[in-house]
């Protein structure tokens, strides 16, 4: 008598950047990995911990230098940067308008997408704590986990990418 | 009786980067891995895209923001920035000034290598529709496809990196 | 008679950037790792040499543009730059003393426990040849190999990340 296992393969990108384009790269890659049936997870740590953002600002009490962070680090997927030829907001402006012109999902929308194939999405509490990062401030639905979740994840899967 | 299957190793790097120091890197990666008879893939997508073009303007009716993109991006291996220590084009002089007195080859040779070592060179399709650039401004010998083409070789392999 | 093959995982982080923020991340992931006893590597290479310097200058006879990269660059886990919001360098001083309120480990600190780990320090031998980056100038206690025998760790791991 057998059993067979059913062993999905396991994808993992670790969402280190905040940058727009290096986002959305991340969730493509996620999405198309979870059409293909893969358990994917998504470890959003630092910088990526802004894609994760609620947009609007939520009401907390912070301390100093974590107001600072807060205040100057982007709000959410549509307010992002490019790593290149940002200039000053308007590279991101362009890219969207392209994106749109050539049908291309636009990033919250890739991350709803993710959400709804069952993507796993994980904020890195380290990070959370370094950049005062609360769970109020992130999208709902999130995982809250650190690096050993992360390993476990990772070390189950091939495709294994730090963006 | 058996049949002993031959796999090869399968490495595979996203080449999402269009810097000098990292272009280098991949290739460097990826002419080690296919030396130890590894199948390696490149999959260049967003500005990893400017690694592989022609570095001669090529003649092509195109919108605004695409000719724009076109413009401002760089034009092939040999004109890449550094990531860092730029200095408006000194950085990537001095490098290469250091890498001939170190005999590392030049990156477009590194690609050349890379070329005539099977390692299979792919232009991501959809990066190529949203920075306006099209075949005849790449090299010539590139494969065209999409993420789900880079998941197929990546899930087969193990050493899988984003660079 | 049987034998049972006691076959660590094995992990394996190239660190490209000299960024601080990346190089925590870095040495995060690899303290984990070893910590569920996987046979960690870190191959520094090219800016990544950086975190791996000797934080006080090491009188050697070098050339002159040798001479100007060691003198720009970043001496060691302790100098770094962050990656965003350096702020000519409040922000590296921001981190620092948010990660000491947060009782997160220093960098240096980090590396220190890597070694005590048995995480496999690597410098890429090409690297310090184009940085002019001597052994005196870097930690003690580090290999220092090329692209090869990181291929040699990596193809033998499924946590392979490019940093």
């Amino acid at each position: 008598m057998t059993m067979k296992e059913t062993t999905k393969e396991k994808t993992t990108i670790v969402l280190f950047s905040g940058d727009l384009d290096k986002a959305i790269a991340a969730f493509i890659i996620a999405n198309g990995a979870a059409s293909y049936d893969h358990e994917v997870t998504i470890f959003a740590t630092f910088w990526g911990l802004n894609a994760l953002r609620k947009d609007t600002p939520v009401p907390i009490k912070k301390g100093f230098l974590e107001k600072m962070f807060g205040w100057m680090m982007p709000r959410g997927a549509d307010n992002l940067p490019l790593s290149k030829m940002n200039f000053m907001g308007m590279g991101p402006k362009m890219i969207k308008h392209i994106m749109k012109k050539h049908n291309v999902v636009p990033l919250p929308d890739l991350i709803g997408m993710a959400k709804e194939q069952g993507v796993k999405l994980v904020a890195c509490t380290m990070s959370m704590d370094l950049l005062g990062i609360q769970k109020e401030e992130l999208l709902d639905d999130l995982e809250y986990a650190g690096v050993g979740a992360y390993l476990g994840d990772a070390s189950e899967g091939k495709v294994n990418l730090f963006i």
